[in-house]
C-alpha cells in the first residue's frame, strides 16, 4: 500500500472532512436517520427528533440498492426534495446514496455528503465520478472487501482531486448468520494507522438486530471510531426497507448520550 | 425465489441464447481470449489461434475494472475497434465488458455480448442499462454473492425486456488462498434447476491457476455447463493484466479436444 | 510445504493405499453407506444393496459428532459388531469415524479404515494416535481448513510412520448456504499437484442437498478424483442423522454406473 | 437454542466462576502470560510481570496445536511444573490448555482453568471430559463456529455437570488478511443476551497484530466483555510461537491501566 496518497504520512496529519460545519475527523460525528426516504411526515419527523438527540448529519435513501427488482427502489427525486425540505427545516446536512454515474452531478445539487454503497464500492466509474464532485464522499467497505481493496477505493476518488472522502466500516460477509454482516471493528484502528482519513461505523447493517447497535456503537467510539451512521425510524415496524434494524427516536437519544459520555472520556483518558 | 421470471417452468423449456449463430445453452460453448485487449498483433494473433482451436465466441476487456487507479485502466474505443477488427477477420462474435451505465449503447454497437463483471453483478442501474439492450449479457456471479442473490440480478435483466442472459460462475471469495477464488461448481446444477437460463463457467477467475484450469474446465462440463470461458495469451508472461492464469493457445486446444469429447460422451450417457 | 513427507518428488510415484483388495489411488474407488448405523435391519440392508450397486467398501458412523449433546450419539460399540456382521455379509472393508485417542486402538479391531472427521482434522493428539494405527486413515478436510493446512494434518499421520492416508474433500464453509457446504474441486487437482497421496470426494456433506450429489460425483471424476463417498440409506426419511442427504440405493446404483462410465472415459482419454 | 441449559433465564441470574478468589463474570478479569511456556527464566519473569501491572490469572501452554508436526510442540508435564513454580512465586491461578481426552485429569492437577482451544472446539469427547472435571473451563469459540454452534459446545460441557464455563471470543475466519483472524465482537453482546455465561476476548489471537491490540481491548469492555485474555512476553522477538502478537510487560501494564478506568466508567454509566 506504499503509492496511496492516502498513506498517512505524520502523527498529526490527519484530514478532517468540513460539512457545513461539520466536522467529521474531529470529535464524533453522529448521523442519522431512515433507511429509505418514504413520505414527508415520516422524514421531518425522524429529522427533527433524530436532531434534537443530537446527531449533526441527516441520512436517508432515495435510491435503494435492492436484491429484487420488484421491492421498493426509493422515491428519486421527489425524496431529494423531501430531504431538501428536511435540511431546511432542521438546518442537518443531507447523506444520501448514489448509484449511477449519470446521477452524480444532480444529486450533488441535493445532497452534503454523496454516499457510496457498500455494493458499489468498486464500481469505479462511480467512484471517478464522485472524486470530480465538490461534494464530500461516504464510501462505505464493500461486504467481500478487504481493507486494501476498499483502501484502494477511496484512492480512485482521492486521485481524481476529491480530498474529502469519509470511510464507513459497516460489515463483511462471513459465515456467521446470527447477525446480518460480521461487524469487522479491527479495522477501525488498521484505517487511521495506515491513513489520514477519517472512518466512522454503521452498526445497523453491520449487525442487523437493534438490541448490538448499541454495544457496538459502545465498541467503535472505544476503538476509535469517528463518528457512527445509525438508522433511525419513527415507526421501525413500519419501515419499507431494513426494518429490523432501526433504533425508535427514544432508543437513539439514550444511545446518543452514552456515546459522546464515552468519546469525553476516551479523549480524556488518551 | 417464487416470483422471478427465470424461474424453471418446465422440463423442456430452457433458454438458448443465440448469437451471430452460436447457441448458448445447446451443446457446449466456448468462449475465449485475453483478458484484456493490449494491442493490435496480439489481439489478432490470440483471435486467430482460439478460432483455429475451436473457441466459438472471443473475449477481450477494454474497460478494466482494476484494484488500483494506478493499474492498467484498458484502450477503452480503440479497444473496441481492435475487437471490431479479430471479429472480421474470425467471424466470432465478441463478448466485453461494460462498467458505466453510459457505455451501454455505445458499447452495445461493437459487442455481440455485454460482460457485466463479479463487482458490477450489484450494479442495479448498469443491470437495468442492460436489460434495455438489444444485446446478449453475461452476467458474472459476485465473489460475495449468494446463488439467489445472483439470480435476482438475472431478474433485474429479464424484467426489463431482455430474455438473453448467459450466467457466469466465476468463482466465490472464501478464506482459501491457494487459488484466486473458491469455484463454487455446485451453483452449476443449482441454477439449472432453480432456472431456464444456460450457466457457463470460468475457471480462469475461478482459480487463478494455469494448472487448474483444464482439470476444473472438464469438472464444469461433467456437472452439466453450458460453456467455458477461458483466458488465453499469445504471450502470457507479458500480459498486462492477470497473466498469471492465462493459458497459451497450444495449451488451450489440446483443452478443446478434451472438453468437446467429455461434452460428447456426456450428451450419449445421460 | 517444502517439508512435507507427502510432497510429490517425481511423476509416477503416487501412494495407493491397499484395503484388503480394495485398492485406492488406482481407478475409482466408492465408499458408500449410511451416515449413521442404527440398526442391524437398516445396516444389512443398505450394505447389500450397496454392494450390489457396486461399491467398495462400507461406511457408518458410531461415534457421531453432534451439534447439540441432545441428539443421537450413535451406537458404540454396539454399532461396531453390526459393522463387522456387515462386513461378513457382503465382504466389504469397514470404514468408520473414530473420535477420541482412547478409542483408536480398539476401534482398529473392528475398522479397516479409520476416518478422521472434519471437526477432529486438527486435533492432534487423535492425528498421531492414528499415525501409529495399523490402519489406512481416512483425513477429511476441515470446514475450515485451508489446503496447506489440511496437508500439514496429513503430514502428522505420515510423521509417525502410517504412509495409509487417504484424503476426502468435503466441502468448506463460505457464505453461500444454499448448499451446506461449498465443495471445493479445486483442491483435487491441488492435492494431486501437491502430493503422492489419494484423494476422494464426499458430495453428500459437500452440497446437502440430493440432487446436487450426482452432478458433484461427475465433477469430482472429471477432475481426477480417486473415489467418492457417498452416503445411502434404504429409507432417508426415517435416518437419524444427515436424512436430507442420503441417497436411495436404486438412486445410488444408477450413479455409480455413470461413474465408473465416465472414469473409463477419462482414462482411455487422457 | 430453546432447550440449551446455558439459555439466559432472569435478567439477574448470570453465572459468576469462581477461580481461587477470583470471580470471572463480576467486573474485568484480565488473563496475560506467554502462548507458550518456553523456560523458567522466562515463565517466572512474565509473570511477576503481568501480576505487577494487574493481571489476575497466568495462562501458557505446554501442549501447542502446531500447523506442522515439526513445530514447537510445547514442554508438557515440565512446563506444568514451570507453572506451578509460577503460581506458587505469584498467587496467580493457572489458566492452560488441553488437548487430549487422556491428560484431563492430570494436568487439573495443575490447572486452575482449562483451556479447550479453537482448533478443538468441537472435539465432543474433549467437552464430555472437561465437563466432568471440577475445574473451570474456558472454552474458546472455533474459528468456523457460528455462535449457535459455540453455545452448544458450552452445552456439552454444562450437560455433564460442569456449570464453570467462560466463553472467550478469538475471532473467526474471514476473507480478509490484514488481520489473523476476525474478531467478532458482536458475539460478546449475543453471548450475554443468549446465556448465562460469561465472555472475555483474546484480542491477540483475534487480530495477531500488536498495534492492534490495545484498541479492540477497549473495544471489548466497551461492549461488555467479562474479561481479557491477552498474550504478553519479556522478549516478544524471541517467542518460540505467536511471536507477532504479543505485548511487552511495558505495553501491557499501559493497557491494564486503561482497560481498568473505562470499566468502571462503563459500570458507573450504565
Amino acid at each position: 500500500m506504499m503509492n496511496l496518497r492516502l498513506a498517512r504520512l505524520e502523527e498529526n496529519s490527519r484530514t478532517i472532512v468540513q460539512v457545513h460545519g461539520v466536522s467529521v475527523g474531529k470529535g464524533l460525528t453522529i448521523i442519522a436517520g431512515p433507511c429509505s426516504v418514504e413520505n414527508e411526515r415520516q422524514l421531518l419527523e425522524t429529522a427533527m427528533a433524530v436532531k434534537e438527540a443530537g446527531a449533526q448529519m441527516l441520512r436517508g435513501g432515495v435510491f435503494k440498492p435492492r436484491t429484487s427488482p420488484y421491492s421498493f427502489q426509493g422515491l428519486g427525486l421527489k425524496g431529494l426534495k423531501l430531504l431538501d425540505k428536511a435540511r431546511a427545516v432542521t438546518g442537518l446536512p443531507i447523506v444520501t446514496e448514489v448509484l449511477d454515474t449519470r446521477d452524480v452531478s444532480w444529486v450533488s445539487e441535493y445532497a452534503d455528503v454523496l454516499q457510496i454503497g457498500a455494493r458499489n464500492m468498486q464500481n469505479f466509474s462511480l467512484l471517478k465520478e464522485a472524486g470530480k464532485s465538490s461534494r464530500a464522499v461516504l464510501l462505505k467497505r464493500g461486504m467481500y472487501s478487504t481493507i486494501e481493496e476498499w483502501l484502494n477505493c477511496a484512492e480512485y476518488i482521492l486521485s481524481e482531486g476529491n480530498r474529502n472522502v469519509i470511510l464507513c466500516e459497516r460489515g463483511i460477509r462471513s459465515f456467521e448468520s446470527y447477525t446480518r454482516n460480521t461487524l469487522d471493528l479491527s479495522s477501525v484502528p488498521s484505517v487511521k494507522e495506515l491513513t489520514h482519513l477519517p472512518i466512522i461505523v454503521d452498526p445497523s447493517h453491520g449487525t442487523g438486530r437493534p438490541n448490538l447497535i448499541g454495544p457496538m456503537s459502545l465498541a467503535a467510539v472505544a476503538c476509535g471510531a469517528d463518528g457512527l451512521m445509525i438508522e433511525v425510524h419513527v415507526n421501525p415496524d413500519e419501515a419499507l426497507s431494513d426494518k429490523d434494524q432501526a433504533l425508535t427516536p427514544g432508543q437513539f437519544a439514550a444511545l446518543v448520550k452514552k456515546l459522546r459520555s464515552l468519546k469525553e472520556f476516551m479523549e480524556g483518558s488518551s
